[in-house]
């Protein structure tokens, strides 16, 4: 089942990756409290070594500044790279928030007497060993990895080079809490550094269960390309709002532009903005005046042109782009449902928008459109983990199976069924003699 | 996100989903009342035209049986492709059954409020549109048309050539159904009639949201291999029987017979026998006559060897094959964990059985072994939907994500995130000068 591009495994990765499948077993044999007491160990040993962490970021901060001096980083990188002893307490303290989630490999989903001392269970499992490959940012580490260890998962990490120094420290915490728990957790968490690496990673659908690409749209689209083993995470984020004839004009200008320039480069950001033409003339020339204030350049289609002279012509390229910068595309509709057939043809089924007073205009919207997270009168910015309650993110995934929007826990679970019989056969059932009971419990 | 052999589709079939699309969004806006009319009157015009149905069938038998007799096509077919007036009677019975079940639409996952007037519901929701290729079983056709309805996705089969005229018939009818309810529900239910057309179909990925191959375990692996299209399905079914120590043995000999013998081809019938050291002398030469007088042929270790000498020697080829017939492995190990690391290596994940009397023994294996379905005392041809008392089956997915194991309805939702604001901006939460209130209702 190798798609063409992945690599063969090689010795080493193979061989660690093994090891962690081997110690993830053991870490799921363990009760819900021992996985919380490694995460609370651990977020105690991340404040004990925060001078280490800072020291070691502090290197990795270094070795990039004459890349983003020379404009071949982007200082946004280094940025995200960049972390603080308020980031460290931080990272502790995440790892503490997910210690006091329910315990989510204690679900038992259903229960069904299928014959007289034939029960059948479905109970939550974890779903074996997850890969996580991601850039810059070292809160990764002990952020995926305090939702691995309480889902009971092994976590395959592979950091980028820029962060390698800490990424270091924060997964020797691991290892040691981990070993020190029991031997033979150890490899529950492996770290892996080599870009090279990567695809050979790709290519283990044995061994591993599911791939969480962070990154670029390119690098996510290159992972969803190149393995056959289940992809969570979103290719791009074009993002839609619709500002309907019965909006709130006063209400609407705001969210837009708080959609927009909030922080432009996030994946739920708005990308296009579709008008009623009811409400197209009177609104789109303060709404352009509102996001030219805020150094938003606006593109846009005829009528829209026609409207307000001064935005240039959209292309259809245009439709389909997400900018991740302060641009915006505007565009006027007809109706509701001239509103909903773009988004269909165009979006990318991750957050989509309505702003209206006409509460059963709101709902077919809702019911509608096809995205994992649809709002009515709020901005594409809340659809996230944190602002949904979630407590830690997987990441925001844009497939419709599994886990779907922002995934917390519950997208590093999976269920089995569990029958416990008495010496039964499918003969007598097969051949008529008994029939099954199917009794919920 | 092409993978590299999937065909572009034709102006025809891409045109063809488009409509199934489209119409798949009018079946969703339904209320649950309306789908289970269609499904009522559905099965009432199966009924109706049973002779139809039947004339059809036999025209398509006469058609396959020159192949039949040349040996070109086996017999199993020409079997699973004959249906009967009982058999018309039990399809229309099987659609009744879907409309009974609960609406999976109109589930409400749960219900959190952000802020004052910001409410987050995670709702139920359809996947959007699904491709079924099946063989020749033509009561797929009302089977899973009736599991699509009921979850309001658009549906895209592909059947094979020689149930074409029964399947004609029995398309014809949903499309009748859903024409006098609604013109615009008359695509929902698309037939492709055409082989080349499979791979038009893996090649969309933004209009099909789930694959459903059924059929050979070739088959299945080309679908897994040649689509960036989600697939429910499983390759193969290796499934083991492990007898512990501590088995009751006369209660072990009929379960394995009749996990093997009962019926062979099914996917969940055993196809490696593991058996604890300590019972293989007392055990292994009686489970061995009474599995070559139901016509087994075995294969053995070099231990199961020398207590019943007339065993052929086993390879590692045989501990990797599905046999589909009349043919069985056993292997003597040392304990417990020899076997769990045993179908670790060697299991497909799809069902797995331990026969014990020591509960701690069972309890391990049902929470280590990592399959969709593990037994304890009972046979692995437990594992399929009708058992398990989902009403209807999809099929029997060896994914651990999304669904797992035999799939009812259930494996055909998915749900989104409805956000009802009243105004709100990210930027005061992102300032700190809010924060969320998180209440579940």
């Amino acid at each position: 089942m190798h798609k063409p591009l992945a690599a063969p495994p090689s010795e080493t990765v193979q061989a660690q990756v093994a090891k962690t499948r081997r110690a993830a077993r053991a870490l799921a044999r363990l009760s819900g409290d021992d996985r919380n007491r490694l995460l609370l160990a651990a977020a105690d040993e991340i404040e004990a070594r925060s001078a280490d962490i800072l020291a070691a970021n502090q290197r990795d901060c270094d070795a990039l500044a004459p890349q983003v001096a020379s404009g071949k980083v982007a200082q946004a990188m280094a940025k995200r790279l960049k972390t603080s002893a308020a980031g460290v307490r931080e990272m502790a303290a995440h790892v503490r928030d997910v210690a006091k989630l329910a315990d989510p490999l204690a679900q038992v989903f259903s229960t069904t007497e299928l014959d007289d001392g034939l029960i059948l269970e479905k109970v939550s499992c974890p779903l074996g060993v997850i890969a996580v490959i991601f850039e810059s940012r070292p809160d990764v580490v002990p952020q995926v990895g305090s939702l691995a260890i309480k889902t009971g998962n092994g976590l395959v990490l592979k950091g980028g080079t820029e962060a390698r120094q800490t990424n270091r420290v924060l997964h020797a915490i691991w290892r040691e809490v981990l070993a020190r728990h029991a031997a033979a957790l150890a490899d529950a968490i492996c770290l892996l550094e080599e870009r090279a690496e990567i695809m050979q990673v790709l290519g283990m659908e044995r061994d591993i269960d599911l791939v969480v690409p962070r990154g670029s749209t390119e690098f996510v689209n290159f992972v969803f390309q190149n393995s056959c083993i289940p992809v969570l995470g979103h290719g791009s984020g074009i993002c839609h709002i619709y500002v309907d004839a019965s909006a709130d004009l006063e209400k609407s200008k705001p969210i837009i532009v708080d959609a927009k320039a909030q922080y432009p480069a996030a994946c739920n950001s708005v990308e296009k903005v579709l008008i009623h033409e009811a409400v197209a003339d009177r609104f789109l020339p303060e709404l352009a005046a509102a996001l030219q204030q805020a150094g938003v350049e606006i593109r846009g289609c005829e009528r829209s042109r026609r409207i307000v002279p001064g935005i240039s012509a959209a292309t259809e390229e245009d439709w389909q782009t997400e900018y991740c910068d302060l641009k915006l595309t505007v565009r006027v509709v007809r109706d509701l449902d001239e509103a909903i057939d773009h988004i269909e043809r165009y979006g990318s089924r991750h957050t989509e928008s309505i702003l209206t007073e006409d509460t059963s205009a709101a709902e077919r919207f809702l019911d509608e459109v096809d995205a994992a997270s649809v709002f009515h009168n709020a901005s594409t910015r809340f659809a996230d983990g944190y602002r949904y309650g979630f407590g830690a993110e997987v990441g925001i995934s844009t497939s419709k199976l599994h886990a779907r929007g922002p995934v917390g826990m519950e997208g590093l679970i999976s269920y089995k069924y569990k029958l416990r019989g008495s010496g039964q056969t499918v003969s007598p059932y097969a051949e008529g003699k008994r029939t099954f009971k199917h009794k919920k419990r």
